[in-house]
């Protein structure tokens, strides 16, 4: 049986979300698409919209912070008949919290949302990828990757970690093939997320003083398309207004 | 009851370590010593030559990465009646292992050893200070917070996750006048635990190849000794002949 | 008179070489390029061949040290009726030297090609671009412009000094429409410069182990096309194979 | 003749300045002071200050960015039979200035003051330590050294052009024996150029706001005193309500 390319993103969510946009930008390469997150509706409903413009996608309920979950997904990939070209961590969740009043349980979540999920998943796409000797390894980091500003501390603790993973992963796996990037995504997604936790500050950046989706994935897209002999392994993405 | 003046030494193992020498330097200085570890009989020890020189030192077993065993441990200075002044999070596992070999209660271990057990005693050590507005809180480093390489991919994942919570922590309590300091050493550490892991590697780099306990202490020393106008939060330590 | 799109490149030398390949492919997305550099003949050479392929192009002799020469330059772009679309600041000159056999003016004549020239040209490129608020500016870096090694350190401050350069070129000039992205090229470059000056280490690197000049211009173009929404400002280039 | 004990101190303007107050220390220390810089009367009333109290010093008009003068400088240390214990590069001129606002006279002297004079000293001193291969030399940073912010572009550029030629140094110079140490001041010094060109600003920082001089000479003096098998190359020094 002849094996077929896919993308595999885990972090899918809202359909005005990172994950799906993402998504969709890989099956319109024609690419066939796995797309993980923890809302089997959310996931249902973008395979359906990929679907309906000629892509095709396969939604995988999972979630990232759970080991099995991330190895079901991989094995899904492998038994249905699938090389991965394209795996990518999109899972962001932040909580701002002033440390003291940061319990345990939040600075773990934010750990295992942010950075051990990305090793689960890191170790399978490489796993994934290790035999044909290529395919592309996305991180999603932000500012906080660098920076850790309070209240983001905790989450700064996890993306900073998430950092060293990606770049550790690069520095072993590069040689082999495989091109592992971390994108530092310094500035605010024009996604659902935002507008529905944050509108007043939405409509006060105005529209190119967020992310659009659709630019962020056509550098996802430039970047996967890179020729072997000149990698990016980091680059920040940032609207033209944001201050940094 | 007038409150005495105390440094907390979390990571005391061996005599010949950084904890126990650190510990015997702020005892030197005049400072009440609680030193916390895993290892009575060594805590003990270090405790009883202390007491020799003429200083106080109370040990407490302690495992930084249990919640509870931090906030006992503090919990003690304030029934003993100390203040603290000095705070320092000396706990330093490293556990070399190619990615995909590495498994994960691995990666979770490298990450409650020196990250998450950072946050608890962090959070105790802040509390403890903010009523004076004064205090010192140092975080032993390493190499790996800076720069993420095989085979130490999954410890500098913890160490840049406990690099930021050291920065984030200076960030926010500088201004309350706790002193957070983050400590880079870069090079490996004359001390008993290299000398018993990698002993060809002690042999090779000769004296003044490797870190002198009493010199790491020292600088430790300097930095606590700062004027609040003129404050480190960060510096590296290294052997001079140590390649960077 | 309509003002028609131009790129306008400096530190154009060998046909196989940076700046004429990025020449090329900006020819290829049909801007009109300026291409400059110290040898007439090089230029004339470069420019017969984007003719041959149907773009345009118009030779300019320029050294980018002299302020002069880069004041021409941007005005006879102006003068030809070309608004600047894209200017790449690509003269890179390094010469290894240990600290003390290196004279004031290798140290100063290295500054002048990698830092103070792209003062020079990026001011007019800005001045150039501010009108019509858009444009890309690019400015090529080095592994040495993140560190200094002996025996480059000469080069790595004139580098160092660029990348601050650009940084606060981006955080002044991105607000008003003017992309400015600092490219840390991480390697060697497989072009007529490093065949000609170390042909042994080529022949050891093999095809991928250096970048190919397409591959890099690839990424140019890829960059220049961001939506200002998201916006790159650094970004590393480095063969697979490269360590790091 | 019995060689004796010196530091070289360039950089040395007004009595309340980082540069005499390094002299003051480092007299007090028992060194000879060397100190360097371009106004005599400055000089000879430093000196003087430094005799009345005990120690010795020999004031030497130089501008740090005429090779000639920082040769002559070290020319005299010699002669006067003396050793060099420790050199500082204290020179450091910041002038805001937005980028197209900037002249070229501008950037190229701000380069020259605090990187190309570095360049002189640095050459210099080693020069002067590594036969007995001893001795430390500091470069006085910035904020901005780390980090280009509008309207501070072109000293940011210089500024990080001296840390590249300071990590460097240290790269190449530390396993000879001379410590090499680049000290990052991130805030305002409390001395009589703040209080001249800014006296609001002085006054709303209140005192512990500004860095004071005598703290920051005794982290020198710290550095300075550290054991080589745990040297510090770079650390940064900032009031603790300084935000950061």
């Amino acid at each position: 049986m002849e094996q077929k390319c896919s993308a595999v993103i885990i972090g899918v969510g809202p359909e005005q979300g990172l994950g799906a946009t993402l998504a969709t930008f890989f099956a319109g390469e024609g690419l066939h698409v796995f797309i993980a997150g923890r809302c089997e509706d959310k996931l249902h409903k973008i395979a359906d919209k990929i679907r309906q413009t000629g892509g095709s996608a396969t939604p995988v309920v999972a979630d990232a912070t759970i080991e099995l979950d991330v190895a079901h997904l991989f094995k899904k990939v492998r038994l249905d008949g699938f090389w991965v070209d394209i795996a990518a961590y999109n899972v962001d969740s932040n909580i701002p919290s002033p440390l003291l009043e940061t319990d345990t349980e939040t600075f773990t979540k934010l750990w295992q949302q942010n950075c051990l999920g990305a090793f689960f998943f890191g170790k399978e796409a490489i796993n994934a990828m290790k035999e044909r000797q290529q395919g592309t390894l996305f991180f999603t980091g932000a500012t906080a990757s660098l920076r850790a500003k309070p209240p983001f501390t905790a989450f700064a603790s996890a993306k900073a970690g998430l950092r060293a993973l990606a770049q550790g992963m690069a520095r072993e796996f590069s040689p082999q093939g495989i091109h592992v990037v971390h994108v530092i995504i310094d500035g605010v997604i024009d996604g659902e997320r935002a507008r529905n936790q944050f509108p007043d500050y939405v409509r006060a950046k105005g529209k190119d003083g967020l992310l659009q989706l659709d630019a962020i994935a056509e550098t996802y897209r430039a970047i996967h398309k890179q020729h072997p002999s000149a990698w990016t392994h980091e680059l920040d993405l940032r609207p033209f207004k944001e201050p940094f």
